[in-house]
């Protein structure tokens, strides 16, 4: 991965770490290297990560307007405290058809930057003919794993990638699932990547800053 | 639509219509002039349906393999029943895009034809990239209305067709939504549909063979 | 177990076996032996299964009255099918709670007896609160396995039985997971169950009839 | 209502409201009157909202641990960015029974004060079985509308108190729809609520602080 938009986007799912901390290396290490990192906290703490000046994503945005819908992640809400991007379908949170498309509608009103998840690439051909900035090919029983997507299986991204750009060559593919290393970023790239996913592989890190420099590394 | 295999699905929902008897009409209208009409009705009506020798489908199959699924609707039930098609992600009943991808599994391992419902030219797109035998596009707010998406909206089904085809060219299209006239029929079938779903229009109709007939005179 | 009405109840999930031949063997050993025993198939299955002559049960009914609810389980159709029960809330169907209301008011409409699932003592008093003819607390952690709940966890089913009865004591308490023989049917029944639950014990049985006689012994 | 605790909740839903404002307006009208006001926003703008210091609660809380869970709403996270308090099963954000059971483990494993909400006499007692602190009644079709439930259906309100206190007297019953004026919050009062949710009767009033403070003259 050579593009300097290349985005290493870093989820912190439901973990018990501390988000500012995470969020404060990941934006050191960003200003330091010039890489593009981006932390994706609960929503609850999207303000406070924001806050540390680190780009910052929503996990999630509901298939919603503004309106009668408690307990929805509304798109301006995140927005509004910080996000300027938005996962969408993760494989813990998958969404109907439908939805998704909403969701997209939902985080473009907002002015997000989306990235679609999927487990394959027949999916990944799905979620790319809704038109959102990005798709990330995940596979299920990759996440959390210590082997990257890349090397257990890099056909997945190769096939995805293919049917990503046979729908709509506008569309980015990201890959995530098992990514914790400089060279799973590199493989991620030459097989046309131009994003990577990664979550427990920081979050649960020893030490989170080492992680990130030697995935920066990799680009 | 000249096409011979050109289908006319009727779709009884959970309408208190006595499906045997709407089956036997469909049946009976079939045989006489060899347009292909099939019925889709509750799971629990399949058998008798079957029994009718009329073209019998599902109206959803579960995305799960044998196993511990409770209250599922197993594909290899719904064929031994005697159903050989099924519709997956109806507007009333939408699937996360994960479970359209293994209901098309479960389907095709049963051997059942598929149709996936759409809400729209993008959705279509996104349906296709799965690899059903086609796409159904339905705007959910002409469902059960007295205009045809053919004649409220034909852009909308015009737009279908080429997303569909960009995506996979193997994949037919069909268009629902207020269809119930043979000039509906004929419309649908102008704008590139090879097949049309309906519902109340027949299940809910006085006299449902003269609606078949009329639908079928469209062809 | 002594009351002539206890339940054992044979839910065959999607299991890949022949639900008439077992629905046969259960209709054999209840006129034999005069015992309860019912079958609770897929939903396409149960107008085979209710044609042997068995107590026929539906594995899940939808909240919904007669319309346009494409894919859901009506509950008149699965009477019309032949069911006179239905499980609700099974733990491989988990319903929200006003749907297990909404199901409550269908299955009652249609006539049918019905059993709710709980994982566990304070939601077996909350589906009673509901008003069903029975709840059934099923651990999930055991459901499958080879040791039923009265023997693993007898204090989980005496709670159950504490927490329905302290909400409404015309409600009877189940229990399932784990049962597979007929001291599992006695132990139930000392601790105050009036019905069992049970599915692979059967299901999977090489010998469906003799694990049926030795279940029926323990009432 | 005299009790001093009683609770005045304004649900701000994914309203295009400023929550800082109206959080600016309540806590104001709480410190001046010695009322209990509390506001629940968007997850996004709890850490805002409560840096007003006015009492601020969540919409919902997810039914899940620390763990890999993308785009839940972790109750240790609401209660990180000062949440005290969480709604769980709006009417708009339904839960399955079990997950309302394990939202509650959530809530009361973070500290968070708890209600439950309900449609019904009959499902406010199953919530009541749960163990919440308290359980509020909002039939659905009053929700968003001018006439509070107090005025338009007292006999849901009373039924609910007695089904809740029949379950578990140490549950208190709230309840919702329709309220807006301090003789409604009265009227909640005289039938045995110690609480009521409201939502657009203050986030949408073109004076906020003047619904407010006659709210509050009610209790």
């Amino acid at each position: 991965m050579s593009d300097s938009d290349t985005l290493i986007l870093v989820n912190l799912k439901a973990y018990p770490c501390d988000p500012v901390e995470i969020a404060e290396t990941c934006a050191a290490v960003a200003d330091d290297t010039g890489a593009r990192v981006a932390v994706a906290p609960q929503a609850a703490h999207l303000a406070a990560v924001a806050d540390t000046g680190v780009e910052t994503w929503a996990q999630h945005v509901s298939p919603v307007e503004h309106g009668s819908h408690t307990g929805s992640t509304l798109a301006e809400a995140v927005a509004d405290a910080g996000a300027t991007g938005t996962l969408i379908n993760h494989s813990e949170n998958r969404l109907k058809l439908a939805d998704i498309d909403a969701s997209l509608d939902a985080a473009e009103r907002a002015g997000l930057e989306t990235v679609v998840c999927a487990n394959n690439p027949a999916q990944s051909g799905a979620a790319a003919a809704l038109g959102p900035d990005a798709v990330a090919v995940e596979p299920p029983e990759l996440i959390g794993g210590d082997v990257s997507v890349a090397t257990a299986d890099p056909a997945i991204v190769e096939d995805s990638v293919a049917a990503v750009e046979a729908v709509d060559a506008d569309v980015d593919l990201f890959c995530g699932a098992g990514v914790s290393t400089g060279e799973d970023v590199t493989a991620a790239g030459e097989l046309g990547a131009t994003g990577v996913l990664l979550a427990s592989g920081v979050a649960k890190a020893a030490d989170p800053e080492a992680v990130l420099r030697d995935l920066v590394s990799g680009l």
